[in-house]
């Protein structure tokens, strides 16, 4: 059950001239839904991407890593969901690699030209028969417009594919920004436990586009968390199409600004369905905690809060068990934080003034806004001006269902 | 339902000389049982002490460290369930020292000479009135065989009380060891989230205890964790009773090693006792970590595998799903792994070798070990001498239930 997530629509899924996908049910997944799909890339795309910070991280991790570091013109991603090609040693780095080769063969690429990607089940033989198998039934329906078919091909124990397109005006110009990601447990920044394929119609060089992915990375799929665990396979590409050749967007120009601002909203979109599915999530929940001396301690007391099981059981109870939060605060590691400072608001109601209960609690008035399904705690450090923005989800019987019958 | 947890009889639980314990019903927890104990301690003892590093540590927290920094003779522990007394404020200090105001009075000692310590639901009111009034009933059954009645009356959570007690020889006397512990949620170390108290009735130096606590604490108390959160309100005392004040214990004699590894056993039973006890526990889990290049590492290493939701409920589905282990261990925040180095053993079955899985790997065989309810991982880092040992439970339907519905 996902929470208040929009419903994607296909026709609301605006075209990447250029930007092709293509999927196959190769019969990793289910059996009844595509588990595999390839996009392809124009050539002198700029292509950049972030990674999980895991050091256990997968063998397509791995190659992806290593292919952009190459800086050669990416000409497709691969992706498989059902397996994650984790914890394969030597074995996971050859079974993605025949993948790569595939798929570049029948694209007329170098293999060091294609970025792989999977998802699923760690420690489990990639099916590399299957896939290869599969890749000419992906690459038959390459088509601009399958977005929302790309969406569903990445998703595992997500309920709903997520998606996410805009439109906007530059001064002479349109341009389209459109996103896919998948995820829904295992997730917890360094970087956000998920995938996600953001492209837009727009020439960025590839320098200017990795600064980009970082800075917008920090503060969108790194400021989730479902449940603290940080998966081996988490990667965020952001992808600039050239559209007009003729055109290049210059740092800190005014169009910059406003291409860049809209990248951000595309992955806090992304990045926010991804908690609203979390998996057996009942509230979606927003940390904000401000008054902090810089962005990082103000994540670290975000993060705790969002990462704390008692916490999350008693929002999952709808309990105004709050004191679970000051708690949490007091464990995030932040040192020297005055408590007699700390003002804690739900839903704009002061629950904690000073480190302490408040005297205007009401437990009743507080209660009522425990009930509901999307639920903002501000907390202020009173320390200095930084902030932090966490998105989380509560605990519930759910989760565990999910991750105890993952395999079975 | 606790595993394996030895059921503890009132006769096994020897007396230390002079120490007398008395329990009464005030009402605070569920009006059915004791929920204050009152521990009275003989002139010229030595008393230590290591708390919560939770920077919300609660006001009887406050008030027991400063009283034990000035050093003078303390002469009783007053400990209440059922309320937390944390997140309260200067009313929660004013309503502390009430409290130890009250008793000091009753035993015409000073009220610095006082330890009090709480547990249960955080940002509570103490019902101080209700402590006090019942302060002259736990004093009317003060008595050296009140052991099992100590470890009843400060339970929560618990779903048994736990207890150890044991008698050594030195080369010319005995010693008793006797403590009590309790916890079974909000446990993880720093440090571990609980309360407990152990005495021995031979005089130890406040210095050389002080020594040992901090030695014994490191590698029991602070090497358990339920769910990753630290309480508000972690203590654990340890108190020597000179039974004979014509000796004293000398630092690295054979009688010194042989008490500090009694202790050790007692700190070690007692913790384990907790995770035996673990919220919703179904299986006890020892972790240990081996071939690292320090203890912390190694612990770190242990703490991210306990700490991970996703390890926790593979547990508790009996799920071979071992991958999350590798990934728990890429997640540990130690730097430099080398994953071509890691091996990991289940209950003695090698399923990774190399940072990959073993080609011995036996689903069926490694399946019924999952089934058990004691589990032993091993994780050999394979780039040192040292090694730490953490013990932790899975994550359960009961886990969640327990703390969604704590409060109702």
């Amino acid at each position: 059950m996902a929470i208040n997530l929009k419903k994607i629509l296909k026709q609301d899924l605006n075209v990447i001239k250029g930007l092709r996908m293509g999927v196959a049910n190769a019969g990793i997944k289910d059996g009844a839904s595509p588990d595999i799909l390839v996009i392809s890339i124009p050539e002198k795309s700029s292509v950049v991407g972030v990674f999980t910070q895991n050091q256990f991280c997968a063998a397509p991790v791995l190659i992806a890593k290593d292919n952009l570091e190459q800086k050669r013109d990416i000409r497709a991603l691969i992706i498989n969901s059902g397996c994650a090609n984790a914890g394969m040693g030597q074995e996971g780095i050859d079974d993605a690699t025949i993948v790569c080769k595939s798929l570049a063969k029948h694209l007329g690429v170098d293999q060091k030209q294609i970025l792989p990607f999977s998802t699923g089940l760690i420690m489990s033989k990639l099916p590399v028969k299957k896939i290869t198998d599969a890749i000419p039934n992906a690459l038959n329906n390459l088509n601009e417009n399958n977005w929302l078919e790309a969406a569903e091909s990445i998703m595992t124990t997500d309920t709903a594919p997520k998606a996410y397109s805009k439109k906007i005006n530059l001064k002479d110009r349109d341009v389209t920004i459109t996103g896919i990601s998948k995820g829904s447990g295992m997730i917890h920044p360094n970087m956000a436990t998920m995938l996600s394929f953001i492209a837009v119609d727009i020439p960025i060089s590839s320098i200017l586009l990795k600064e980009l992915i970082i800075e917008i990375c920090e503060e969108s799929f790194n400021c989730i968390s479902v449940d603290g665990d940080t998966s081996t396979n988490d990667s965020f590409i952001l992808m600039s199409i050239p559209s007009d050749k003729s055109f290049i967007l210059r740092k800190n120009s005014d169009d910059y600004e406003k291409v860049k601002s809209a990248i951000f909203d595309a992955a806090i979109f992304l990045s926010q369905a991804i908690i609203r599915d979390g998996e057996g999530a009942t509230k979606f929940i927003t940390i904000n905690v401000n008054g902090a001396l810089n962005h990082k301690e103000a994540k670290k007391v975000g993060m705790a809060i969002a990462n704390s099981p008692l916490v999350k059981t008693a929002f999952f109870a709808s309990d105004a068990n709050l004191g679970r939060v000051l708690s949490a605060i007091g464990n995030s590691q932040v040192k020297g934080l005055d408590l007699n400072k700390i003002d804690v608001y739900l839903n704009g109601i002061l629950f904690a003034k000073a480190g302490a209960i408040s005297s205007s609690f009401d437990e009743i008035k507080i209660g009522s806004e425990m009930k509901k399904d999307e639920i903002k705690l501000d907390i202020s450090l009173g320390r200095g001006t930084h902030e932090a923005t966490i998105w989380t989800t509560d605990l519930s019987y759910k989760y565990i269902e999910i991750n105890s019958e993952y395999r079975t």
